[in-house]
């Protein structure tokens, strides 16, 4: 593989995509969305994580990152701050549907028998493993590994380590802690350091109400703790995400790690 | 309203459903599924339970219970067995979502303006959100209750009695312990007790791998223990369930629970 | 088959219903709808009555009974007086069409191969063929019988005894003669009697209008004369009709009738 | 309106157009088909017919005729001999409903409110009705007649007039005897005259299968007796049709019959 | 083949059909529009044309002319003026590339496999390669000849020709020179003479803005100058066409022109 | 604005993005594609470029640039290789379509008014301009500029300058010339220059067959000459098509060029 692609599938050539789909490489699809993060992250962060991820495992595991699916599921209230926000640009559920079944299709045309769909936006794993379905049944030849969510099961004493303040639940990790932390580390220029302040919403209950209360949704976008995020807790969480993809991998897809070319 | 309805939609005339509307009640749709549920329960036991819960509420809350939506999304291995169990019939994700936002215009129109989708089948619960949100979209008057999982948060006290013998998390209660516990109470005569048998999967893992091992599929359809479910856990689930059920319509809808008339 | 099933498929667990396929049963899916019957009906008539006449079948020709499709196409207002009744939930012709598809699809990877659609709701009518044109593309081991008119052919003698004081033509037949006696002998406790009431719209032309006339629409949702229904009636109908559907499905799908086991 | 046009939109200008419509003219929509008619007729027969039977009424009544819908749904075998006849062209359900319910909405754009759908294509009459709701939905200032069969009630005496050997059943009326008869009159020129021969399904039955037994099929398309058709009972049929469309446009859109302009 | 039928497809019997495509003959299918050609020409314009040339080859090339798709795509204000003319009936894009697909599925099934798709409404360009790759995909006999545009590259000699005070560009070329000039030779009765004026947009930009601001759209529908148009040019157009269509039709499909039988 | 996102909307937070539409500023979006480009381009070269070239005239007009759709139409022979080289992932019309309506009511929804689309992918020019119609008919405040192709009109004179050795046209202008040039200037790292080598598809008609034959494409999926581009030439065509874009915003936006802030 050419060493300028470093494994990203956008920036690499069709010579070189065949190579890799030849030597019987996976390639991991990450699912993203162009969303709201807080006054202080760029719209492109579910991007920009799951990317990151990959790329990080790709040092140790030979593997092609396919170009993200960049718009996402429609943001709801309590996971994401919801459509209100200016900047979240996403699709209706069906279109985002048919936009992963045929990128799906069009790597099993390049010769890809291994795909990973690896998501970081909440609201996108309702609708990844019925194309997934769809498309193994067009082309039989296909295993795909649905990884919905993307974090390792922490144990009590690895997430005291990550929330020193406390865990406040998955549910609320939108532009806080977690993904605060890992943008510190893979794309540090767009974090605002300055706009980083903490917010919640007046009321977070496990249901949902449809159209949302305002009490739902954090004036600022952001759910949780963002001041509590550091570059050591994203390094930890990089850490162990890649880890985790990379024995996943490693189990389902029959493969030894080993540093990539 | 007529007791010969008892609160089932389906059951009352058009000149009931109108006058129940006019009253201002509340509408509850349960989003059930036709699938298999082991060698011991029927395939409808996704759809007798919720509407069990919900007119098990409507003793104490004035509501209406909406024909069920019983061909649910397609069943996945990992939580239902998935869709090579004969009797298994199921829904493409597009058709489910048009079904619902179609049913729900449908009660809009009938003029009532609270309505609580209430999950059963887990499959189905990430296509629900969507169609409410558009729904919503066409008739600003609703509000919409969105009950994706509709348990409780048990105590790990509540758990400990619910399981006595561990609680084995809930993504393994596919016609185990708790659905044949309810259905114990709900439609005892259904349950073929002769034929309860525990199984679980070889393996079953946190993320998912299209198309399914067979390692994946208990051989029964059976994902845990049913031979430790009884008529007595089922009564408590029963009625934690309805209990939630009647506090998140009173939050929600600013109703006060009273005895249904 | 286990004898609770009864033939009702939503009973049955899937290894009574693998077992059914197996001994090459057919299967009868009847096509209902959610929809207004007047004052004195209630909303599942149309669901009643064929299962009602399938199960009536069972009894002599060992068949499966599928769930029947509970939302029909909109109802119109000469043929069930429309979508404006409250309670009357119906699908767009769309999804319904895919509905039927994928239920047959789903029916055929059960290891059906005979499968009889039974419709009762006249405004299904329209939208069976297609969709059975392309499950047989699709599955080409199916035989599918079409009965979009679930009426046998009456002689006028038989006509002038179900209709003592005279054959109004098929089209009013909504919440009318025919179906309230039905439903006195299938589910007698769900007929008001005390609400039954003669009624007819205005206008009953051969053509339609759209919008709907209001003369068109006959206010209580009844478009003849109920109060010349009786259980005896009712008695003859179900016989006629399920001795026809044993006829046909003999017929068509080579079998010898005998009494279900 | 110009008199090149004689009332066929399609030889119209758009001036023309805007004229007619100003004036409050009704349109009358034709849906057609293109689809097999035997050894002798051709395959625009469902077309000719409508326009043939409109253009008539628009002697007597001034109505502009919309360029017809040619595609029409898929050719059933008890209906049309169905798919298998070369240079039968149809479209999907989905396509047809589509098309029909764009094609209002242009008329509407275009000022006209007073629209009639008039069928010949015997499988079109399933999938009208929606999309003529739909268009209303959109355009509420629209009054559609939907014609679903063009034929009058003819009297027994009548029919006896018609089909001197005995009415067979309009269901084989399919390049049969009325079919032949109205292209004598209205295109004698595209008669294949010594290829006219009868012909018969040797079932007929008052279901469907599929798919199609062969016996439902006549080797030759043609459903009946075209033998027996004469230049004037199309004569006869012509007046009886375009009659009934000036009375049923008159009582519907409270119209005058007067010579067209 | 049957005289009568001349090559059109809509006036052939099935029979002529089948042997047509036994033989091997090409198919061409015409894609026109219902649309504005301005005052003096009529709404089919775009379906007399492609169809006289096909039928102008077909006096040199045996060939059937198939039934034209009538209604296009939906028409820009800046190549013809817009969907606000009255009379302009056209699609959605969906719906014409589903149209386009069923049609050739089912010219497949009738035998066909050289189909040439000829294109003369401009904006039905856009949607005319994707259905051809679809229905391929389906049918792999296919070889489908995509003539997007039918116009030959003409000299700059013979431009000068056939427009003597200019050639203004073909994208002016609505209701204009060339298309009156061709339906002056194939349907001089439905040219309104007396209403030929020239007209033009007071601004045609090479880009497209919506909506259309109004000095996009001519008032008359007319983009330029029919006064320039002639009898003579419609031939050497008719001409030019026709000969491109038959060398195309030679070289894609093996052929060798000789008079049509 | 915050100076991180220098107009890269992906890169904005959701405040800038509300304070950019508060302002009134112009939206570009790009619409790219995932397409090979030769043995020495990147996949990502259609998003590249039109991303480039809105960068480029932010410069002097404050403007955002939208995140680039980067999946695109199905590539064709002709124009870009097909589907069959392996990295090119390419969505079916419908979901493309679909996409960018949905895009668009996103941008209308955080307040831009002002949007211009630019493509750059060749196979995308047809799909635009409708979603734009249905955008705007929900939406009429936007007013959409569509740049379906970004090419300024150059003289005679500037293309010698521009294709020193002749002008081919700009249908063989993928990954040749001008796309190299434009790469040397815009991501030169990605540029592999030792692969740069010219091609060409042994026959380019102006007409396409499908499927495509074998000599239609080129075995490199070089549609012509690389080796004569220079970053020179690049720089010109990054002035010329800026420059246009910059002009056609303010003609059609009313806007006056100034540097961005």
């Amino acid at each position: 593989m050419n060493p300028l692609a470093g494994g990203l599938m956008e920036l690499m050539t069709w010579v070189e995509v065949r190579e890799a789909a030849g030597a019987g490489l996976p390639v991991v699809l990450p699912m993203g969305s162009t969303e709201q993060h807080g006054p202080h992250l760029p719209l492109n962060t579910d991007c920009v994580i799951p990317v990151g991820i990959a790329l990080e495992t790709a040092k140790r595991l030979s593997l092609v990152v396919a170009p993200p699916v960049r718009f996402g599921a429609r943001s709801r209230p309590l996971s994401g701050g919801g459509e209100s926000f200016p900047g979240t640009l996403s699709l209706r559920a069906t279109t985002l549907m048919l936009t992963l079944q045929e990128v799906l299709e069009a790597l099993a045309r390049a010769g890809f028998e291994r795909i990973c769909v690896l998501n970081w936006h909440y609201e996108n794993a309702a609708y990844l493993w019925e194309p997934c379905d769809l498309a193994v049944a067009k082309h039989p030849e296909l295993r795909i590994l649905v990884m919905e969510d993307p974090m390792p099961r922490f144990s009590e004493a690895e997430l005291a380590e990550l929330f020193p303040r406390g865990f406040p639940g998955w549910d609320v990790e939108h532009a806080s802690i977690m993904e605060t932390s890992l943008m510190e580390v893979l794309a540090p220029d767009s974090v605002r350091r300055e706009l980083v302040a903490d917010d919640e919403a007046a009321r977070h209950p496990s249901w949902d109400v449809v159209p949302a209360p305002a009490e739902f949704i954090p004036k600022s976008g952001v759910l949780w703790h963002p001041t509590e995020a550091s570059r050591e807790i994203g390094q930890r969480f990089l850490e162990g995400c890649s880890k985790r993809l990379e024995e996943v991998l490693c189990s389902e897809f029959g493969l030894t790690a080993a540093p990539a070319s």
